[in-house]
């Protein structure tokens, strides 16, 4: 067996966060669905177009290092999406029910903006240019959806504390 | 059954986090002994000190709003650390383990980064400034060891990449 190093572990990553980003493409209109207010189903129905392009964009990276395009389990998002299925069944109908998909939404962006980060950075390192503009192109609209669930949550939570004490 | 509200969203996440606070204190030493480099294993060491008064702060704001201290099993945080840990079981003994163990510790930090964030701004809309007060120490210092293991990833990547060119 050849030894473990960053190039592999980039490869390992990669098909960590292709699991990832495929799977947060089959919940999100689950979430659009569930959203309450109009402008969070349009955010999640945004992203979900979004989200389509980081997948073609792993294709890309793969490409670039002349390997299959293929995912690996990840239990991290498995878990952030369970989560985000919690509050879906359990704040159901409930004026807290945006204010908590938000909070689920922006777990599953910060996942997202540790990992790209991440393989930016060893991207950069293991000299793959073309790796790291498509990299950092997705980690730019990653932190750019993370800002926008933030100003949502200011106004869903202060909208549900609104109704609350009427 | 009461409606449930933003106050049961914030109390909800509150264990969540709590579950997921000491559950890292558990894995902060499996991490430090694995780390190859001094710095790394340092930089575990401190942050285990650092959550021990996460877990301390918690147990303030539990106070604060009149209910007992108590964690809630949180899938997410259960797959970000079992992720770690497949790290140090598939990495051990290879070049880029530290490369690894450090993106396994920025996902972790930016789980608690998502969900200090939040939790911060529930409190400012239900009006607890004490537990503003406590949510946003914990949120700083989260950012701040998330900056200096970006820090030590520059250098762990680059380290693997020389060593693999010799």
């Amino acid at each position: 067996m050849a030894e473990k190093t960053l190039a592999t572990l980039f490869h390992d990553t990669l098909k960590d966060i292709y699991y990832a980003e495929r799977n947060i493409l089959k919940a999100l209109p689950k979430m659009a669905r569930g959203a309450q207010s109009k402008e969070l189903k349009q955010a999640f129905e945004a992203h979900k177009e979004q989200t389509q392009g980081h997948v073609e964009r792993l294709q890309q990276v793969f490409e670039l290092i002349g390997k299959r395009a293929q995912g690996k389990t990840c239990p991290a998002i498995d878990g952030i999406i369970e989560e985000g299925e919690e509050i879906l069944a359990e704040y159901k109908g409930t004026p807290a029910l945006d204010a908590g998909l938000i909070a689920a939404a922006q777990a599953v962006e910060h996942y997202e903006i540790t990992r790209y980060g991440t393989l930016k950075r060893w991207a950069e390192v293991l000299g793959m240019d073309d790796a790291v503009k498509l990299l950092d192109a997705t980690l730019k609209e990653e932190s750019e959806t993370d800002e926008k669930l933030t100003g949502l949550a200011d106004s869903a939570a202060n909208q549900e504390a609104a109704q609350a004490a009427e």
